[in-house]
């Protein structure tokens, strides 16, 4: 790796519908020097994640969209390689808000120190990160799972999914996976416990979350939307909770969806069945980081909780791995090492 | 009255869409008498509300429905004529699920004795009986208004409306109603003293509701849904939080709406904005009514919140009264003089 140059993925164009790969263009530019109080960093994973599609549209949401000929937006796992702050020296690893770029500048006050570093330290961007974070919180949180209860989670296979299972499942609630295909399915039941796992591929996939679910749903985790909600919504038990994390489905979808109007439906079981639907971002719940860190890395080093990981080789092939996150190609939590 | 005689008001048939009066039925049946604990009621006043248009439907609710020739459903105010119990004596006040008739025979453990009956003993079915719970409990445990928020509720003359805004401002908050035609608006602002009242009738309504809410809307008390909810939702702010306790404007509507979903653009913005959206039926708050109607008492009593009554004069003009109070015809609390 040449230490002059910064390798860097762009916003080209914004997406209409699915992305496709001329929406990303890949440039190499003068690596940036660190002023006072700043590092230099080598990115050395990159996280992909769903949210990462939302910032390539225009449209104003939780964030501020990512401008034509911006790097994309990304968190990773990265070394110092040289410091003007204080609080760090070369050779430390740190998180970083790092784009999808090889070498960055940042300020130190933006860096949190991985000491000691997870093993691996991509853990850090997975089940001990942002998305384990997110599944913790939204779980115990706004769905509070009781034992005996159901709590029915999609994308199970995936680094936000499989922890709201397990931890469902520590909590002694029954836990139902959803995910795509056989094999996904085999693990979140086999590897990840999970008491039931239904493939939403299955044409009687509707009827057959039903039979899972003989109790009803009385927290579903919503981090999808589409077909699996469908399938969901009439199973929900009297005070059930929805807490909504994500919305990968529908992220693709352009202009105005048609048809049957699904809202009236909806509201009139939210005001019939006493639902709770809360959407949420895990920074709003940041005051429960360390306590996250204490009890969900106990679980991972015990092994109460697993994770899987997906890895994509270099920075250039990031765009084809996040257009495939968005349509559940990858396995695990995906990562891209840099 | 003849006290040998109960007349009553049975569903005659299940409306489509719209009630008419051929859905309803006046007989004239012999009057029951009361077994061991029980006690012979005379109705004196029957509480008209919109819950009741849900019951006429044969589809599954959080109640079960009405059958055809049974009774309507209601509760009112009753005097007690005969007694089989020992808790109660003739000439007792007491509020009871009466239905829509003149005599009744109940189990005395389904009555709650009016001793002090407030003055009038109607405002047992309106600011101090369920709709004002309604109000209370919904606002204050699931809409948790700040001072300085803004709250917004729909049918806001009405019982449930005007105390929601009224609580809102004793906690502080702005309070913006919502009613139907100039009228009752200015009653809301000159009588009840929210902070706006917007006409939904007027071609403007939107941008009257915008203008009204600067600082965006923190709680909406969702009420009535419809066209009401489609100019409150892109006005919601961050962290806002919708009780939904009923939906007047979709009650009639018979089938399926089609056209534009709504549904994926109204998740996405409960995803992005962190909306709280959550119904419920007051009675899941039953442990917080003594503190109700000690709090609310002295709320009345003091004149912090008004109330307003509209009287229909005999049990044959419920029906018609009843399908009035769906569009609005209605303007205070809605209750019968049997």
């Amino acid at each position: 790796m040449n230490e002059n140059i910064n390798r860097r993925i762009v916003l080209a164009a914004r997406p209409q519908g699915r992305p496709t790969l001329d929406d990303f263009r890949l440039e190499e530019v003068a690596a940036p020097a660190p002023g006072e109080g700043e590092v230099l960093l080598k990115v050395e994973w990159l996280s992909l994640d769903p949210y990462m599609r939302g910032r390539m549209d225009a449209r104003k949401s939780y964030a501020k969209p990512i401008g034509i000929g911006e790097v994309m937006e990304g968190g990773g796992v990265a070394r110092v390689l040289a410091s003007r702050h204080p609080g760090f020296a070369p050779g430390d690893l740190v998180l970083a808000r790092t784009g999808w770029q090889t070498l960055l500048v940042a300020g130190g006050e933006t860096l949190r120190k991985l000491d000691p570093a997870p093993d691996p330290p991509t853990l850090a961007l997975g089940v001990l990160g942002m998305p384990g974070f997110t599944a913790y919180a939204g779980l115990l949180t706004i769905g509070q799972p009781k034992p005996g209860e159901t709590v029915v989670v999609a994308a199970a296979s995936g680094p936000v999914g499989s922890a709201v299972g397990q931890i469902a499942r520590i909590k002694g609630a029954r836990a139902v996976g959803v995910a795509g295909g056989p094999a996904k399915c085999a693990y979140v039941r086999d590897e990840l416990g999970f008491d039931a796992c239904i493939d939403h591929k299955a044409a009687d996939f509707p009827e057959q979350l039903k039979a899972a679910c003989p109790g009803g749903i009385d927290v579903y985790f919503e981090n999808v939307g589409g077909a699996v909600w469908d399938a969901v919504f009439p199973l929900l038990n009297t005070y059930a909770r929805v807490p909504v994390c994500g919305l990968v489905a529908q992220y693709n979808a352009a202009g105005t969806a048609t048809g049957i109007d699904r809202l009236p439906a909806t509201m009139r079981d939210i005001l019939t069945k006493s639902l709770t639907v809360r959407g949420f971002i895990q920074l709003e719940f940041s005051a429960q980081l360390p306590e996250f860190q204490r009890e969900m890395g106990e679980w991972v080093r015990t092994g109460k909780v697993r994770w899987r990981e997906d890895v994509v080789e270099g920075l250039e092939n990031a765009p084809a791995a996040l257009i495939g996150l968005l349509e559940g190609a990858n396995f695990g939590k995906l990562v891209v090492r840099v």
